[in-house]
């Protein structure tokens, strides 16, 4: 039976590689990589993250005895009516998922031998807001049995974040929530006071309930664990305008930007 | 001005340390060892870690040059009057904080000579239910910028049991939450649909309300990253009982457990 390892390469710094993945990565005969936005509007960040896992297999790999597979990205409807109407929506977004799964079945068939092993590099840790794991579970469902997977843990960018800041993310005996810029849009739920942003393209902390804004830190982080990396933190209603200048001026001058933030309520108690 | 580090060590698994970790184990002058439990009942859980921590620094550091500097732990009343009564609680903690900040300052202070690097080995990923970072908070509160400190990421049990079970913790553009078993025993909250818990010495799955346990799937991993890892998965109502009696067995065997799991609403949707 071959073997798929998803490998968590950590959120940006190549020494984010745990021992487990550098293993990991030396099994590989076939090294998957899923190109991302050869046709969509990206800017530079796929160069970036091809040079982190150009520069991730050199050192790991100096062997280079690996096949390098590309598997193209699988086109998807995005016109205004389909986003418009929930049902259409689905029905594209399932139509995609399905001619993608068959798509990476037939290449993971064509591609690993018996015995043989392959592997997907994935930023940061493969259990947070990435796809490949479900997408390999959607790609076995054809297949029961023909590969088997294993998953990798990476340092997400998560915990990139804390260390950067030095914080701890939850208070004692108190919940973190980890959710997206889209899901705080209209404020953050009562029950928690540490909530960590990620996927956030509209800074949405900055247009937070006043009432919360005022009550909120934030510890802001991007491009986390690389050398462009950039921390603000502070009072969100001090430091808001800050982060979105930083953000806007980073975004502009490099193409792109990854960032996430905690936001936590009374920030003075320990 | 000595440099103080707090290092995550992974989960269990001594492959789960990063490059990065590794490096920084390299520059440590001073290992201080929190010693948990001398007194405590602890069955044999700081045999296991001691032997994990003592893996790690054979292995990493073979030169063996470097102090290992056992910082006792300082005893806290625990007596019923103050477990009762809220606020000769919150006055015992505090006291002993600040007596226990007291004791890590002599000990950085005399152990660390200008230049000299001291290293912390914490349990997973410094930013999770762990007060290392908070007491040298509290520490360098009475001595400002006589320590610089750094915190180096490590993988969680939360990535680790991801990995285990090759989850996703969240759903697609959907929220996760990390939370205490203390927290839950009344109900996972309506507005996640993830949860994942720690810190429960309780059982507190077992013991949700019906209508709630119904509905979840449970992914439960003890002792991740070692060979005594277990793992069980299912539809909660069908699994607790044996999640329980699995564990009691376990713990029984071994003298201590640690485990976590993640409750997830609606497994079968993706
Ligand atoms: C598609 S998710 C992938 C998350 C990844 N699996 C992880 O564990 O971090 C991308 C989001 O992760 C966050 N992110 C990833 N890498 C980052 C970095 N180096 N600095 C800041 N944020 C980062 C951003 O919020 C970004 O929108
Ligand atoms: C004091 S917290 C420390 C957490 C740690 N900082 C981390 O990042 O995982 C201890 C809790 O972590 C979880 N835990 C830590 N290591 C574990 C392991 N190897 N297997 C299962 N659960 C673990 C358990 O829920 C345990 O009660």
């Amino acid at each position: 039976m071959p073997t798929v390892l998803v490998i968590g390469i950590g959120a940006g710094d190549p020494e984010h590689l745990t021992l487990q993945a550098v293993r990991a990565l030396e099994r590989a005969d076939v090294v998957f990589v899923v190109d991302k936005g050869l046709a969509a509007d990206k800017g530079d960040e796929k160069d970036d993250l091809r040079a982190l896992r150009a520069e991730i297999l050199a050192r790991h790999r100096p062997d280079a005895g690996y096949r390098l597979v590309v598997a193209p990205e699988v086109d998807r409807d995005r016109g205004p009516g389909v986003e418009r109407d929930p049902a259409a929506y689905r029905d594209v977004v399932v139509d995609w998922q399905d001619r993608r799964a068959a798509l990476y079945r037939e290449m993971l068939t064509s591609e690993l031998g018996d015995g043989q092993t392959g592997a997907f590099l994935v930023w940061g840790d493969p259990s947070l807001y990435d796809g490949t794991l479900r997408l390999l579970d959607r790609v076995l469902d054809g297949v029961p049995g023909a590969w088997s997977v294993e998953s990798i843990p990476g340092i997400s960018s998560v915990s990139a974040l804390a260390a950067a800041h030095r914080l701890i993310l939850n208070r004692v005996g108190r919940p973190v929530l980890i959710t997206t810029g889209r899901r705080i849009a209209e404020g953050i739920p009562d029950d928690v006071d540490d909530v960590v942003v990620m996927l956030d393209g509209r800074t949405a902390f900055a247009t937070l309930p006043a009432a919360q804004r005022a009550e909120l830190h934030v510890y802001w982080g991007a491009y986390l664990g690389t050398p462009d990396e950039l921390l603000v933190a502070g009072p969100l209603d001090e430091v808001a305008d800050e982060i979105v200048a930083v953000r806007g001026a980073a975004r502009e001058r490099k193409g792109w930007i990854m960032d996430t933030y905690l936001l936590r309520r009374g920030a003075g108690e320990r």
